[in-house]
């Protein structure tokens, strides 16, 4: 159950690193939606290792094959596969920690939960598993492509560590994807990867935040009571790897306004119903209201350092731990596309959601 | 499908308002459970309006009847229905509201997605839809107490505005109880009830952070991958009306440390596995570890303010609204309850299903 | 969530026989349906003891209060809730059965289930629990009159016992409804209520067919694989008390064909696809094809017998016992509105989900 | 959503027959059961085409490939995704039914769905489907024999058209394996046997019933109202392809018997309560009793025949149609082991939700 995320564009993933491969299956994809492979691949590659000199060296070519619901370039209205071969194990790098916890990793408490784990590569807690999240968010987006043609949803990198980009007014795909962190500011690119690149070659890491924006979802999407939109959303984000927080509109700053000053008065353009402000993050009462919805995700700094660090054994013996193996000296600039993903994950069910229950 | 929350202890809430009643069905209670209306009675009485000089003084009994479900103060295993009828509507106060939408409020959005409304005293998005939480909680307060005999949740005032609330080493229900803004240091809440009193007479209002630890989860609840414990508790305090922002552990704060400062060592203390700091919040990888759970919910100032504001009506004219009425100036002394009910329901649906698929 | 059913337009009911009352709650209804408490009451009226002579003298109205979800006769698109007080309990005719175990009821079951059972007229188990689920079939006959104005489901007693009915080409709902035990052939109905009186002034009961024709639902509706249109009328059916059986089109019978004499040709008239036959019973593939659905449903005879029988008690002890109280003797004339109450249920929650995966 | 199954231990299916492959992914198995790649292939071998003169002579080996969630034989608790490539797929056969609907098959009401079709071999309502069912049984049969090590299900065919076999007292695995239609009478599989090559030569098709004895399922597993064993039994039997009805205990001829000839009296045995006879066929209100669950389900004759029917065009021509291609003339020997694999699926997940919900 727990690896199954939506109520009508259902996506279950499997797969551990180090096993054969990592997958998801898409269950409730509306029928004739263009899609092809080069749709999945594309996300999966922002997503991939290797992809820049920032991120983990691990070589893996992530290549997806669609193994079902896809006929001829369109969907079929029945169950997506999707399967990514794992290529790069080395579980010999994994043989110390086999016995030694790491710390703030999963492995102590999927010790306690199940009583036996896939050591290699952290099994069903490695980030692999985000492979078929993005993959199953390439095909949500193009359902809403199709569905909502103003769509469009930007994540980038908001801070890494205490380096804070500022955000243009011309905000695009395009200045994100210019530069390897992710970022919409150039210049703090600059030294956002000045700064990975140093913490990594101390054996260290760093965290930050990644700011979305989403733009071109209607007014009425969301749900009231428990599933309202920003609810979705947060257990959407704080269900990917690494997150530690989660905030929308005004978030945490908010509780520093007063109502008054908090409130987004309502005024009428071109005969929609605007908001002047955006405290609300775009959302009202769980639902859309047209207006950008705006949030932010803290992840933490990546759990793997290569020093020694005291832990314990699944013996329970104290020990130490120097951590091996090929790692994210900070998980961020891969976590976009994981962030948009889950977006058009949680935006698409809603739509679909909508469909189901509007009146007539 | 909305109204409903949980795997296994599934609860669903119903009822308006200003409708005949508001309500809740809990399915999927283990019997045999210890439960009398006093036990849900209490925790409503915490919620209930009218119960201190700084809430609405808005007079509701808010009396829980138990209709179904339980017998002879036991559980029976099956559904447990809950209902409190309405008995302070006064509709004449909405009046205006009928057609201007009020700022950051979900009128608008319920318009846009339903088409039509419940407007007076804001229907099904009002706070008292919370009433069916708490009761359902109260419940699972009781399956917890009987399961987890160590298991204690206290959720608090940790700021309210820029009034930040200092928190003991002897933190307890009776030091949170013992104001009635309900934090957990009594000089701040003095200056706390000063705050809301005043803002309340300027017709403004104010919101603030409740933080809350949840104390005597053993290690292995929660699921990898979706339902991870941090996600489902993300998404249950996001779908509490107000709420703007969640974070566990080191939160936010954390992206500004580095991973080996951030990282949580393990030492084994008395047979147990236990970690140093408490970055982790108690949860890795979506699985608690034994140690104190802590989150923080960002809640904004309450949209209601009796003062004037631009507008438009649901007709697409501008217009101004000075809400009347009777409203909380800070919604945080009653939120607690609900944080406390929403943790009892989280934690109680992922203790059943490790329950069901542990190995033996 | 065992007294939860649906997807999208999703029910739960909850009530013991002998408590408080009985009642559901539907989530999932879309808005602007109209809807007053005279269409429930309607079928409730149908379904209720006392109607007639061959069904059982217990005196209760149960009259049903709309306690959400609907304002000036609309639904408003959030959960109604329906309740119904209990008013005629008697307890004490259920003390000698409070031990001793009743031959083909649930009462060991519960037992060996829950280890508590609420004893005094069933609890949980009694067909009081459908009240709630004919509510509910009233509120999506409303959704499907609003949105399929040709649907219309005619359920009747086929068979009691060994009378077989005989099925008129002119079918309608004033024929069912002109006689008490709701057959479609007015001379089988006289045999059928003698048959009825009889058994049941020998403390003895009887079971048999009801059958059910829908009409009016298009082609397309129902999912492939598990969700079915008939896998979900089999389970709505083998979910009513007392049930045995379930069979669509061809049913059993059609077991004894070969495939040639099995298979329903197509032609087309006026524009449509139709089939010659239908022994697909109105599905192909899950799906319906636009022809009548047809099934049966077989109902085994009243357990509860006002005769001697050998059991045991909750001690294990063997013991005999003579059932005391007011039971039908024939529980279909009362099943006829709860299979077509089912059948509403099944009908809009694929017709909800259809719209929700269509193409565009 | 339509592809998945279960609440606890949830399959989801996917793959079309002449697509790259079919499969299953298996969420929610506990861990640390023992599971081979053997394990799931013998059921799969009872099930693949090819295996006797009595079925379809396609060739494929169906080769299982276990993709995740299994670690040197052992279950991890996490997600089980099982692959099986298609290897005989041979589209030209399928030229002339792009254009005509099959009678009795899917086609149509998948167009009339859809708007769109995997044409060639039937896409997604092909029996090829049901390899990730079967697999997924071998799965839950797994943690059947670690949990309920009495459980022990055994289906066989009953009839086929009118040949009717004898069951045994003896009935076992053995007697049911020694004979390619897999009955329990020898000398009944014989006459069978020749009634499938007789039609089979003749272009036709025949059906029959599966009878299904389930023993060692303890008293206590079943949901009471909607997700009765039987209600649950009965909605995975009418999901598989071809069937007609399902029958449970005393079924359809259960209505010819009064109440006091149809009651299971209690006894006791060895401390044990038990029925002297098994009308209920093991079930009462939906939760097993502890005797032999024991059911029936319709299986209609194979509706491809080769020989030519009239029907439709997708442009909507009435023409004729001869289908070509390798099928079945009887489902019934490959249906056995769907039938046990069902079964498995649907005890495995009650027992499950009993763990999660049993009262300690």
């Amino acid at each position: 159950m727990s690896s199954s995320l939506g109520t009508l564009f259902r996506i279950s993933t499997w797969g551990e690193s180090h096993g054969p491969g990592v997958g998801v299956v898409v269950d409730g994809c509306p029928p004739r939606i263009p899609l092809s492979v080069e749709d999945i691949q594309r996300e999966l590659d922002r997503r991939r290792p290797g992809q820049s000199k920032i991120v983990t060296p691990r070589k893996e070519d992530d290549a997806a094959e669609i193994l079902s619901g896809v006929l001829e370039g369109q969907t079929l209205g029945t169950p997506i596969g999707i399967f990514v071969r794992n290529t790069d194990q080395r579980p010999s790098a994994y043989t110390e920690m086999q016995q030694a916890y790491r710390p703030s990793h999963a492995d102590y408490t999927y010790d306690a939960k199940y009583g036996i784990r896939a050591v290699s590569g952290g099994g069903r807690s490695s980030a692999r598993e985000t492979i078929g999240r993005v993959a199953a968010g390439a095909i949500a987006r193009q359902v809403l492509r199709h569905s909502l043609p103003r769509y469009e949803c930007l994540a980038y990198v908001k801070t890494i560590h205490d380096i804070v980009a500022k955000v243009p007014d011309s905000l695009s795909a395009e200045n994100i994807e210019s530069n390897i962190v992710r970022t919409c500011d150039a210049a703090a690119a600059v030294r956002m990867i000045e700064l990975i690149e140093k913490v990594r070659s101390e054996g260290n890491s760093v965290g930050g935040v990644v700011e979305c924006v989403v733009r071109g979802v209607p007014a009425g999407l969301g749900e009231p009571v428990f599933d309202k939109l920003e609810a979705d959303l947060a257990k959407a984000m704080l269900s990917l790897p690494a997150t530690k927080g989660f905030e929308i509109g005004s978030g945490f700053a908010g509780t520093l306004m007063t109502g008054l000053e908090h409130n987004d008065e309502f005024y009428m353009e071109a005969g929609t119903v605007r908001t002047r402000t955006n405290r609300s993050g775009g959302i009202q009462g769980g639902i859309s209201n047209g207006e950008d919805i705006v949030f932010r995700v803290a992840f933490k700094p990546t759990a793997t350092v290569l020093r020694e660090q005291k832990t314990v054994t699944n013996d329970g013996q104290e020990t130490t731990l120097s951590a091996r193996g090929r790692h994210d000296a900070c998980v961020l600039p891969r976590a976009v596309p994981m962030v948009e993903a889950m977006v058009h994950l949680v935006i698409v069910d809603h739509l679909l959601r909508q469909r189901a229950c509007s009146g007539s």
